[in-house]
């Protein structure tokens, strides 16, 4: 479901996911960006691993987080995430991730230059580059 | 050991550690940022696990990361971490990853804030205070 | 949904959970091991975070997989879970992995004991006990 | 150091390896496994990654892992790991984690199937199945 530009997909933690501290890893919440813009972008149409089998790749060249609150197993959180800036060579993605009681906990950003088959840098196809900006957040708050 | 504010430590990449781009995954720089960190407060004297046990924790307010390079399975990367500021209630530590050959994979931060084990913000125990100030890292670069 | 006494879960692989050969780490099954136990659990109206907040605990005394084939980035893989054997103290569940186009992947089990709140052994809850019994597989074939 | 067959490595546990019990996550204890056989192999003047290079791999076909005892955040253990059987197509290691107390943690085992670059099975390379068979643990326990 995208609305407003965000898109939203649920993600329940496991025992794997915590750490000792009784709440989720700081480090795994990059994992549930990576949910978040992989579950965008099949929305989208273009799934990530088709972007993969016509030879290109989305690296990550940025990533920030900035925690706000944490939860603990079995919690489920909800991951909103929208795109941010497109240029030809790159895309910023940001999320948002709240409880189930709608309580923020992380956001943050991923910015990805596209590389090619040979791993050299690379114009995003124009066809997903379309398809990103037409559903480019209108006003990016991060 | 630390030279000039920055100290080093070493890490070899498992399998585990990579994905199937072939490299590190991106958010595993965040657990190796968490090496840094708990060995360079080791080695000043105050392991992490002490203060834990003392009562007071450290979690992580903000991280980020910049992405230069990236290493595959079986390297042996060098984890450089260095106390960038320091305030009552607050510590940034800055990170710098480099492949063994000396090539910039990773820099970035994390930022933690203090909190006491009725888990409310607390101010930093003076005596790691001042351990933290006078190692801090002269000119912060990051 | 249980059937035959098998309940069945989806995940959707993630580069996070794959390695540079590709495929997802071996050591990751035992991950989805655990997504299939707890939401089977959740199924049979005995979520494992309210056994935890009655105070016992399930932690593995034993772990076994066996691997027949494996999938990589983005494939669907089905979790079947099922309870092998219950005693007054023990629990086993039995696991079946397989991708989307019903190729086994991964087999294997998990043995559980339960204890209390002062980390003692402990038998396990009367109610759940029954829960467990009701549900067991009647031909364990692991 | 390889003594009586049983080749030895050190691994400081970190947040990122335990979970919200305190302890170490079951399922790390099969990256921990890993340390043991590629630093072993390694000892060997066979790394792993060499082995790579040369257009072979040595895929888990087999994981099994009894857990007696857990560790914290910050405990160094001790991973011990051995060669318990060599067949022309196959592997067996088995391993043993103590705490630094020298309290048995988790006894395990793993079996690989040598395959080629063609991800079809092969026969291991002779030099190194010299190697395994000249290093096999005399007596396996497990």
């Amino acid at each position: 479901m995208i609305k407003n530009g965000w898109h939203q997909t649920k993600f329940r933690v496991r025992y794997k996911d915590t750490d000792c501290m009784g709440v989720v890893y700081y480090g795994n919440y990059l994992t549930f960006f990576e949910t978040g813009r992989t579950e965008m972008l099949r929305e989208l149409g273009f799934p990530y691993s088709n972007l993969e089998s016509e030879g290109y790749r989305l690296p990550v060249t940025e990533a920030f987080a900035r925690y706000h609150g944490n939860v603990g197993y079995d919690a489920q959180i909800i991951i909103s995430t929208a795109i941010a800036n497109v240029s030809k060579i790159r895309v910023q993605f940001n999320y948002r991730i709240h409880s189930e009681e709608d309580i923020l906990l992380v956001e943050g950003h991923t910015v990805h230059a596209c590389i090619n088959s040979d791993m050299k840098p690379s114009r995003i196809p124009d066809k997903i580059k379309a398809v990103l900006e037409e559903n480019k957040l209108i006003e990016a708050t991060d």
